[in-house]
């Protein structure tokens, strides 16, 4: 059991960081007499309004309360009995869900080895030779991770590439997003361009993890689906019946652009972050540095070092790979002490 | 879409009350600084300890997000793959969460008709007749709702009574206490003297109705069990990232018998609702009134007038049953209004 | 464990018979050189053009392994997520198939009491008022057995009426026919009047109960579904390897009216018995004799003393009600002695 | 659709051949009078005393349908909620049975790459990572097929080391052995030598590959997990209610050593192929001829020129790898005549 104050700044998670003060204000605003349960409210009809906004006019987006749980919806509304995804072996739903895709979905990951995890379209073709045969699980679905796994970014251009292998082969395109705030900060592009204008048929929206207390989305751009996300946000256990409080959060992130501000200051403390580690003895990047997460190789004693002091993940202990997240309310002071105690431990 | 400020106070649901300023504070005072996330946190520490000074040091409570998921995260820790589970056929678990239970749980309810929502131990022995049949489920759990749907309790001699039943044809006890709080504010007892005391194995405490913004726990008392609740939790989308913010209602609601003045308040609303109805032309009473819910039965036309104005849920439109529900914030005010709406009803 | 020979001709059950002659020779001629595996064969060619003849041209038939099997793969043709089945109470997928419907399916069956287990369109359309309803499962299929549990049959347009009902609220219509052939050779018809005519989508056929080894079909007669069949079948443990062999079975049941010729005779025998029961002191019929069914009330002492002789099924002790089934291998000297046997005890 | 009679012997699946005659002959001899159904016949109780003769007195047999029933029941005995099933990418529950293993049990299947189909100690103990972990699924059960998907065996000793690794790790061992006999054959060992002296806790025994018409048996060694077969297999659709013809096909199997014989005559077969092709110009195996299976490597035109005449598979088309399974009936004649063509293919 961790003790949280005898630890400065956290580099394990922007889930360690707390809520941003402009959503909590919102949430405190929404306190305000009754409202409809479970969505009937004017803040929801607020932030479905605001997804079209953001996300075109086709999109609907829904509120749900974590991202495992906007995965599985997503997934759910695109996904038969005897369907299989598509998606890379570093891929949340396949590594960090607890078999909630097999339990609740009851479907085949078909995972595929990365380098970078990101999946390219040959990987998606590769995987397409069962198509038609009974005895095999029929590929209906591709998901990819923006941001990924590894802090990488796919380009819109790459998204739109898969999209369209997908499309060709009657497969759908989905997106868990539990980072694309910070994809799009990386790309400096709006939200749209890698999702709505990329070819994207579902995806999730992440708000938790960039300032948000608990909030994320799941947006149908194929409007022939989302008919049925209702009844599965409900079954899925991820229906708000104070729905208001979710839906507050998720529109203040869309309002004047906090999610991007939020997303574009972590991301550069992680860029500070790496910028810093240029000259260390024994420490590289494992990853290119695409979002607010820093993949640093380092020597097992410095880590073990460091980790005295902070929280943050072994990625690959066999590696030696660290994992750093920064967070919005990562401070240039935070990461320069860091920096400075990552100096220490290395130059020991 | 309901505009939500056209209404006066709601009688639909206790979730359309929103957050008690007390709780909402203690969310406000968790956003400090960062937190390990996932419930190792020091927030989610008190409340485990809390849990355990009402409802014993033997009770292990896990916080999770909403009242279906407290659900079935509580009976997929007793629940094999040919299992089977006997319920009132007006269980929440049967009715309202979206076939969760079969979908995700694989599970027959085996349900009961009953006359006031409340199971008694002869339900329970006259489904055990197929018990080691390979042909049929197999009942390992006996669930009830404390409140019931329909607004009434058990006494703790009568949950006993079903814990022994249960116990000694090898079945478990489960209460879905989406309302435990309002049944011991009811029953005029300790929590513990319905759950713990009364050989419940597994239950849910409901936070939500009772003023949380989204907030339930799974409790389990049955130690064997516990372990597998972090798996489940976190596979069955119940699992917050940010687990301080629930934690944190939680254990405002278990502070000072918060949990007890909410439901307390809410449960002599529903009665001075109650009362105010006794001379009322062609208005009775469906249930006996031992909660927050008031079910009348009134004339359709004098239902529909006051649908124009108040939102509520027609239970029964056959037998022309609503249910009114008040909550922790409902005035006597808020009710004397009602009453006077439904008087010029009835009486037009 | 019973002991087979000890036991006169049982009536315990139309699956205590043995194989017909005729479909064990079929399954011999089938033992000749080699054959594609799992459906890629001459036998289940002609199975699949049988099929045809007799349910139309539109139909699609489908060998599988046994009625459990048929009525999975066939409902799961039809349902999607959050879907239910509305049928009787006394359904065999809702009580004798150990759970498979909501194991496998995911669903949930929305029982309806029945007098004589026949659903009436007036059962389906009271069950159709959470349509829409986020928090209901959604029901999308009615499902029949044709002959029913308790022996009775569906006249052809009873079941047109049931569909006529399901299809204008847009349900589908499913037939568990394990004993279709008894109904058909009962109301003196083809089975394409029960099935194809009467707005039937998908229906099982069976065949093991009318003088198979081990051979169903699922029968498809809406075309779109026909295309998930192979899948699902696979999927759900229902595809033999040597198909041959299943298939050929049923290409000689759908012989000559073989599978007429077998059923008749053993709803002969069960009207025979039927008829000796009707002088009997005590002993009166529960339902009327439709198939190859006896639904019997007699008394306790007398259904004991049976017992010590004879294999059947108590099929509601409360009541005193037992069932007495025949096969296509009953013979009059069995009845008649089966009958002295009751009327001995009957009258002791 | 493949037209039966144009082709000479199959060389695509033990599947494509008949039933051995024996057997055959035990099926008709149990077609005589009455048995109970659902196997509690002589017939059924006959195997499961053969069971423990061939497999050691605490085994316990049941007959299933079909080889993926046969997994399906057996590992569902031994997994819960959010499990994992460690097992090679190429075994059969993860590449041929359509996505039950998700689908019906609900569980991942954390495969490992293999050189040779076989999983070795430390692909197991490379998975045990996550355990503990509430983010990840659980490995419980290590699944290996015997013989392997690609022809090849594990030795005694093999499985052992492969028992030790799992029990010691918490975990239990499963054995496909849909081709057990052919491994026994070619160890020339006694097929408990594999199974229960090896320390396997649940594995299937494979009749139908080896000479049988549908009859697979899962066999128990772990006392404990017995008591739950029949209402699995009941559920998972693997129940046939006339046993006695499943079981009778089992125990001719078992009597006389049969299976030895099917089994060793076969791989006889495979050996005869395998060693006609050694000086062919470009062909040469891909995997060593262990079993009833020749994996051979051969140029495109080559395979191409046979499959005009010949059934049989492509195991990987990239790298011009063919699959060529014996059976039972195989006779040294078909091979010659099969070498001729492979040679003059070849030498075109």
């Amino acid at each position: 059991m961790l003790i949280d104050s005898m630890y400065p700044k956290s580099f394990a998670s922007d889930n360690h960081a707390g809520v941003h003060p402009t959503i909590l204000e919102a949430m405190a605003a929404a306190n305000h007499g009754d409202a409809p349960a479970y969505g009937d409210d004017s803040w929801t009809s607020t932030f479905e309004d605001k997804a079209k906004e953001v996300f075109g006019p086709g999109a609907q987006g829904f509120a749900v309360l974590n991202g495992a749980g906007a995965n599985m919806v997503g997934l759910a509304l695109m996904l038969g009995r005897y369907d299989a995804v598509i998606c890379a072996d570093s891929a949340h739903i396949a590594t960090h869900e607890a078999g909630a895709a097999e339990r609740l979905l009851g479907v085949k990951l078909m995972t595929v080895p990365t380098r970078d995890g990101k999946l390219r379209p040959e990987d998606v073709t590769s995987r397409l030779g069962g198509l038609g045969n009974p005895h095999e699980t029929q590929p209906t679905v591709v998901s990819i991770s923006q941001v990924t796994e590894l802090g990488t970014c796919y380009s819109p251009a790459e998204i739109a590439a898969l999209a369209d292998v997908a499309h060709e082969a009657g497969l759908r395109l989905h997106v868990d997003g539990a980072r694309l705030a910070n994809a799009a900060a990386y790309l400096d592009c709006e939200l749209k361009a890698i999702t709505t204008a990329a070819g994207v048929d579902v995806f999730s929206f992440g708000g938790t993890k960039n300032g948000a207390l608990a909030a994320e989305a799941v947006v149908v751009l194929d409007g022939s689906l989302a008919h049925a996300v209702p009844f599965l946000r409900r079954q899925s256990l991820q229906l708000a019946s104070k729905m208001r409080f979710i839906s507050a959060q998720l529109s203040a992130l869309l309002t004047d652009d906090l999610w991007r501000r939020n997303a574009a200051h972590a991301n550069l403390m992680a860029n500070r972050l790496a910028d810093g580690l240029a000259d260390l003895p024994g420490v590289s990047l494992a990853h290119p540095v695409q979002s607010n997460a820093v993949f640093a190789t380092l020597p097992p004693t410095v880590a073990e070092a460091l980790r005295q002091r902070y929280l943050f993940h072994f990625w690959d202990e066999a590696a030696g790979t660290v994992r750093w997240m920064t967070a919005f309310d990562t401070t240039p002071e935070n990461v320069d002490d860091f920096l400075d105690d990552i100096r220490k431990a290395a130059t020991a």
